[in-house]
């Protein structure tokens, strides 16, 4: 399927201040960017670098005034999400060297905590997909979704107690659970079709039989219908825009449309 | 100004055939990309990856049959060509680490066979940035630009003698001549407005006073009406599309326009 | 100064693991590696990679049976901790890219809820290394050096509470309150003399005036005594011995002696 | 078998100069470096850093007046070198990403120009470690072993035709070979044990059934008695001092011996 997003950001901004965005998606197995466009008012020298995780971040110093930041994208992607049942877990000898960072608590994901609940909920799955599987729904069924009731600093840690939050941190805990039994596993940030109310949207990944496979825990009934725009051990890696000094942000609007298939980029 | 930049490339495709392309422009001091576009057709898995230069490169495996791949971008770029005449060289102490690569010789710039030549150019000129626009206007002034007298394995030591060639000679031997001389350079390939008859184009850029300088030793004119694909040792690494199998390239058009500047992406 | 040191590791493996030794310091401005040596029984194949920090890391399957690591390296080191007292904080515009992840905040250090402590605590001290320092002593004079205090997932934000804890903790604040001004800083873990009792040891490092300097908020004279073994984010980054699955260790011990100035390697 | 290995480097320096010195082993799964020792005088501050191509490099300004570079190693390794003769050749979309580089031409290793020859060599030899074999034993049987034949500009294709060189040619020329059909190969350079006259010796590596091999194209009977220092494209890449200003040369000594199995780092 082809889908179309933007995200369109504005700012009034006291003094110049330096801000990194992180709002390029790349192509992969799972998506390819068919277009992207970038808008920034007034104009001032955008410098883009990679950082640790793959990410294109952009860094920008915003003068004072107003700053206008828009994107939009054009993706393909599959209708599905992917998913193999029986690709099993690998031992930590068997991974290679990247991914081991992710199996390190971070931040928001204290998995050094976790290891009696994970092993709990896992319980005889058998050591394969389905291992990540069954933490995924644990966490579905488990938290309630309430907005307002988690901020930016809130952990995996406290998600366990106060069985709610919004999707960072469903993502969070799936992730600390996963690296609790060793089994790698990421934040993923991006785009997905049919939110309500639309925003973005956070879900994770895990490293499951040599290759990473996507599981949303927030979601009913997650599909393909998504575009991955930034990577990282957990949501202090994925700030979509960080601004390092004051601002105020006058609007964020995300929109996510379903185009024809037969469009071109 | 804006320009807005396509490459249009058709290929048959007689039996599968692993490809790279390396055809994404990035942001940087030099270029804001405002907008890209890519339609491949049919539509395969698409996989980025980073290389060693920083590059976006694309490996796609295009089966049997025809294989349409088209770019587009606009681009917001300085119209003159960035020059500081009194930045001073460095020595090889004061350069950065990933800098010192780009003193070394390569595939078609035989640096360490072209000290002499080099010396004697660049005479007593001031030990900064006219030591290289000395070694450029050299280049300028006693190369011919001369289509079919040079082909893809041509080296700047076989041009010292043959004195002509095309754009990717005139910029193998500048950069040649300033490693030579223990200024670090490299190759850059890239669209320029205005080219007679219209393709893709080759320069290099030197690294002066901490930071890299561009150099165009094959216009008389050079402006700063240009935007950057890719950057590499040489030749070697920027090639814009390496299929590894046999093909029929059918189509490569290259169009490059000025667009208002009031234009959005 | 020439400092010799040693780390002698023996565990009981039960089964086979899969493990990750990051014990080899790298030679730098602070320090000149004159020696190493390892000796593991039985010998295995070692796999070494350099992890996202830059520290050189050791892959060793571990077989069933009794296990032996030990290391010994000489090093020649300053005196004294380099300080700058004048060196001045920069913006974040100013950092270069690679040091950007120091800002954020990590598993135990938590430097988003710390905002309000650090910038009360530097007061109005210059925007300088003093500012570093001051935070450095308001680390060492407000939180009690007290072994078992404190554990392997022990945070700054919990230290800021109990206000006792050991160097690891020590550090983690240190890092905690840099982060929360904006000024970049890492976990350092290695060897320093006189120790009492002998055991490693962990500081940090704050990014200012476009270079590392060394803090230890432990200490009550910290002197230039010591070899840097590695850096991370924080503990999570570090730790020396990583065994992926059940051992017992046996044997922990650590030396640090001070070699006459006249050895050679 | 344990193998203790010794360079030493004296130089007479008329004015300061910046140097890099690329002579760490480091350990993998051919050689486990036991220990290491460097001796440099005067003792003047060392800085490391990694290269493009995994090697540990070390940068030193080397003061005006005598200076003294030295290292010892002692590693383990196998007493045979490693070959699976049925280990198949990959397809170029089979290879990961951070091989693809050793694919392409460099300065030393035309591969752009042999394909001819390389196909002709190979014949119906199968697809797989043979194929490679069939190159080494070419170049091992059509070039003559003289020293003083080449210089440090010799290319692969210069002794194509003079049929003559030494180790560093018979490398560049089984390199440039492999890659001409698309087999990635790198230049490995070290020590080996028994050479006559003692001195560093060059050989390659290919990429075969998804891992790298070594072959030797000097030696009649190629063992295992080998120590890598370090790997690059070419010879431009792994020079082992490279001293960027004037200088003299008035020692170069190097030393291989076997040592007991029974020895300790």
């Amino acid at each position: 399927m082809i889908i179309d997003a933007t995200c369109c950001l504005e700012y009034v901004i006291p003094v110049e201040v330096h801000a990194i965005f992180m709002l390029r998606p790349r192509s992969g197995w799972g998506q390819w960017i068919m277009r992207e466009e970038f808008n920034i008012k007034p104009r001032v020298p955008v410098i883009e670098y990679t950082d640790f995780y793959g990410n294109l971040c952009q860094r920008i110093v915003l003068p004072k005034g107003s700053f206008h930041y828009s994107m939009k994208c054009r993706a393909w992607v599959p209708a599905e999400l992917d998913s193999q049942p029986l690709a099993l877990l690998q031992t930590v000898k068997q991974l290679p060297v990247d991914v081991l960072h992710y199996l390190l608590p971070s931040r928001y994901c204290q998995s050094d905590k976790l290891g009696d609940l994970a092993t709990y909920i896992v319980g005889n799955a058998p050591s394969n997909h389905q291992h990540v599987t069954s933490l995924r729904n644990w966490v579905h069924d488990n938290i309630a979704y309430e907005r307002g009731t988690s901020n930016s600093s809130t952990s995996a840690l406290e998600t366990t107690t106060t069985r709610r939050g919004v999707c960072r941190d469903f993502a969070h805990l799936g992730i600390a659970l996963c690296r609790a039994i060793k089994v790698p596993a990421r934040m993923v940030v991006g785009f997905v079709h049919g939110l309500e109310p639309m925003d973005l949207h956070a879900w994770f990944e895990a490293y499951i039989g040599g290759r990473w496979f996507s599981f949303d825990a927030t979601e009913d009934h997650p599909g393909g219908n998504r575009i991955v725009i930034a990577y990282g051990r957990d949501a202090a890696d994925v700030a979509l825009a960080s601004l390092f000094g004051p601002f105020t942000c006058t609007t964020m609007q995300v929109t996510v449309a379903i185009a024809p298939e037969t469009e071109e980029a």
